[in-house]
């Protein structure tokens, strides 16, 4: 089987630099997972001593914390630099500026309005930013049932697809005397989303490779979805099932912002022993 | 022929409230038509002695001037405040708004985008209160050829279509960090376009009333034309011709906002009698 990669995919500059500093911090524990892919997390674990905690309690008094990439939220953040020995702070700085936004926002008596997954913890973490009146919505049609405020501000989570993004921002306009839209979608998702896109046109099936868990790795799967029928979501060499690449003769590899190298490497090279 | 008006049409609250200011300013010039409508304006200037002058030039010194409906550019304004006698502002508060807005904008650093017609009197108003980044674009299709920053504020000339309005917020969320939409499109143009668009959805044939240099009038014709082909835009009664009227049953009337009653009236009764 021929193999051909997304010209951008996998790690972004946030994981990047949030993997780096795990590295550089051996015995810390991370507040939530660093990136959302378990098999990295297990090596920076094996390697380095890096274990998570999934919440405050988990963390011993004392301890040395790294914050993941997606961030905290508000008040987790005030107790950890209480508790804790050091608190390293890994969130992606594309991450930081939509909590600074919302925050600024509310405090300029905005509504603060967040395109995203109300459950993940990168939103969830903006969220606690945003004031009383803020919402989260995950799409448009989430919006008719919500109460707006003539003058509200939207936010989205770094990873969301733009063209839904687009949608929201006319629905608001039609319900506010005024609107500010923050285009805080990071450059990354919408390099790896673009490349995603041309790849899934010109392939005959497509394989995404990320967490489960992973919003950027959904969102790539699902418009690879809209170009190629046959594409598939997995998290690493060990879920290939070779019955689907029968009669294919092309196929298109990509990979999420927090999927390493040598991950893609694996499933690239039993893709083409096929 | 049967008639049906529709149920909001002609004079709005900022037409209105200016041919009060000018009847009670005998003897006045207003700067520019004070609204878009030959008719009414020569009723003014016959029973209550207004008349118009087109530029500063045409205001004799120490003249009691009224400022038009939409709105002066501010350097004109300036001018007068220095020549006249007196000014009255007739300038609708919707139209003082997005002038407001255009000049706050400027002052916070935003590059200020005028969705309008840029040869209308309001544009060019509120346009010079926008600073010298400022653009007026008059479609979606105009937005590609100009340069956009990434800190914009967009505002409708009040008058516009409100899809239209959403379109262009979708396209500039794109090419901006940060988008401050103020939708400053005025209500009564939003209610006489919604009636205009039920009307004409249920009639043989409609007749929009008022001026042709109207903004408000050309876009109810607009509307009208999508609902119903036969839609015809008309100053006044003169213009009715019976030929179109030739297998109709029922006629949808309707006015733009700066249409008199009495001019809807003569229309009526002329359809009527046909």
């Amino acid at each position: 089987m021929q193999v051909k990669l997304a010209e951008k995919r996998g790690f972004c500059f946030g994981v990047k630099r949030a993997i780096a500093i795990a590295e550089e911090s051996g015995g810390a524990i991370t507040f939530g997972e660093i990136i959302h892919n378990h098999r990295e997390t297990k090596r920076l674990e094996a390697a380095f001593g890096v274990k998570i905690a999934n919440n405050l309690a988990e963390i011993p008094h004392g301890a040395k914390v790294i914050i993941r990439t997606h961030g905290i939220e508000k008040h987790d953040r005030a107790a950890l630099i209480k508790s804790a020995a050091k608190v390293i702070d890994a969130t992606c700085p594309f991450v930081k500026k939509p909590q600074k936004i919302a925050e600024k926002m509310r405090s300029e008596g905005y509504q603060v309005i967040i395109f995203g997954d109300a459950k993940h913890p990168e939103v969830k973490g903006v969220l606690s930013y945003a004031g009383d009146r803020a919402i989260v919505i995950g799409g448009e049609e989430e919006l008719a049932r919500e109460r707006i405020y003539s003058r509200a501000a939207l936010i989205s989570q770094t990873t969301k697809q733009i063209d839904a993004f687009y949608r929201i921002t006319a629905a608001l306009v039609a319900r506010t005397n005024e609107l500010r839209v923050f285009n805080t979608i990071c450059n990354a998702t919408f390099e790896n989303q673009n490349a995603t896109r041309r790849l899934a046109d010109s392939v005959d099936i497509m394989i995404v490779v990320g967490g489960k868990n992973s919003s950027n790795t959904k969102q790539l799967h699902k418009i690879a979805l809209d170009f190629c029928a046959d594409s598939y979501l997995i998290e690493d060499a060990a879920e290939l099932d070779s019955a689907i690449f029968a009669g294919k003769r092309l196929c298109g590899v990509t990979a999420g912002a927090s999927t390493p190298d040598w991950i893609i490497s694996e499933v690239v090279s039993k893709i083409e022993n096929f």
